[in-house]
């Protein structure tokens, strides 16, 4: 937790004083070991970020005086069309992806998703909501994002890519192709990753008819939790 | 399991027959779905990469005639010096970066790192072999990585980096600073990489003078996991 995340409930007074309980208190005592008096990053949800000075610290809850003068880091300029994975990588994928600023994340159906995954508890509203937080208090940012379930491939691509890729480059990335990714783009951009068995032919070329630029890391499959880093950093 | 690692127990005739029980035989019956006549990825741990034709798949053991004759991928000409991180964060990181093709690893000591680290059981030489393994496997290769554990910082850094470093350059990576990482590098490198809370001014010092650059990804933090594949597909 690089950064407290505040959230409207908080406030004791409003922009000035805020009262936190439960895994917050607990994160603040034990693994930043805080004192009263100690200033700790803090940030509004999709608001500003500052400082909050402890005035109180005790089994119920920590109080803090805050304040808020600088804007989040700026978000990344990039839409990612993610085949939905097996929810273990779902959270840590949210979590990386987040944390390195992506404000819209599409979790699309695809051949190689299995079914099951959809039934998932991490798909939950409240679920999906506490990775993301998990990811912006890592990366010290406040703006949430927007996470949509696109179960269907088809009409996802052919009906609603479109208007993400308006202004926008696209980008569809696959092992094993002998397109090395582009380095230092500036955006806005669309990255479709597909699931750890890949994109098949009918989906990449799908994507592809949708105006998407396939792009490879290389010969290596990477895991997705680890490719997503990989690539956004790399396209970046 | 992208490729099936094999090892010189697995031959029933050198070079040409193997048998696989346990991990192995599970997931091709269960992930892979394979049947008897199927083709399958296989490597010789240490040696050529090739296919494996499934002759025999029962309860006991999955049977494959194998036949070897390309390079495993390139490895990635880079000494990663990690500081220890916790021991679920060091098995997924040990599989990233393998799968990406590190093949020196150093677990190093510093502030930032609790004492209890070096107790876990993700240091043994088993379970350091089994993640890397798991890399391999993801990454289609078969050349093990070495990890050396190095509990103490300074005589590391003092006596031992400048070794590493004759013919490569060398890096520190640190959140915050205002200096980006390089791109497109062909390396041999040496990437320093500190713990979660970063390193402190005494280690950033001591990094600098023995020669490192410092780099950075920007102002937002990442977790251990996210941060290395975003610096080894940033400098590569």
């Amino acid at each position: 937790m690089n950064l407290i995340l505040l959230f409207d409930e908080d406030w004791v007074e409003a922009g000035r004083r805020v009262r936190l309980e439960g895994r917050r208190r607990r994160h603040v005592l034990e693994i930043h070991r805080a004192q009263v008096g100690d200033e700790l990053r803090v940030g509004q949800m999709n608001g500003p970020v500052g400082r909050g000075r402890i005035t109180r610290l005790d089994d119920d809850a920590v109080e803090m005086e805050v304040s808020l003068e600088a804007d989040p880091p700026p978000p990344l300029p990039l839409t990612l069309v993610l085949a939905l994975p097996r929810p273990p990588v779902l959270r840590r994928a949210l979590i990386a992806v987040t944390s390195m600023g992506v404000k819209q994340i599409v979790l699309l159906g695809a051949a190689g998703v299995e079914k099951s995954f959809w039934q998932s508890h991490a798909l939950g509203e409240e679920a999906l909501f506490e990775q993301c937080v998990l990811g912006l208090e890592q990366g010290r940012d406040t703006r949430m994002p927007e996470v949509r379930l696109c179960k269907r491939f088809k009409p996802f691509v052919e009906d609603e890519m479109e208007a993400l890729l308006v202004g926008a480059r696209g980008f569809v990335a696959q092992p094993d192709l002998a397109v090395d990714a582009p380095r230092g783009l500036t955006g806005p951009l669309l990255l479709a990753v597909g699931p750890e068995s890949g994109w098949n032919d009918y989906e990449l070329a799908a994507l592809e008819a949708a105006g998407l630029e396939r792009i490879s890391l290389g010969e290596r499959p990477l895991r997705v939790e680890t490719a997503l880093p990989a690539l956004l950093s790399r396209l970046f």
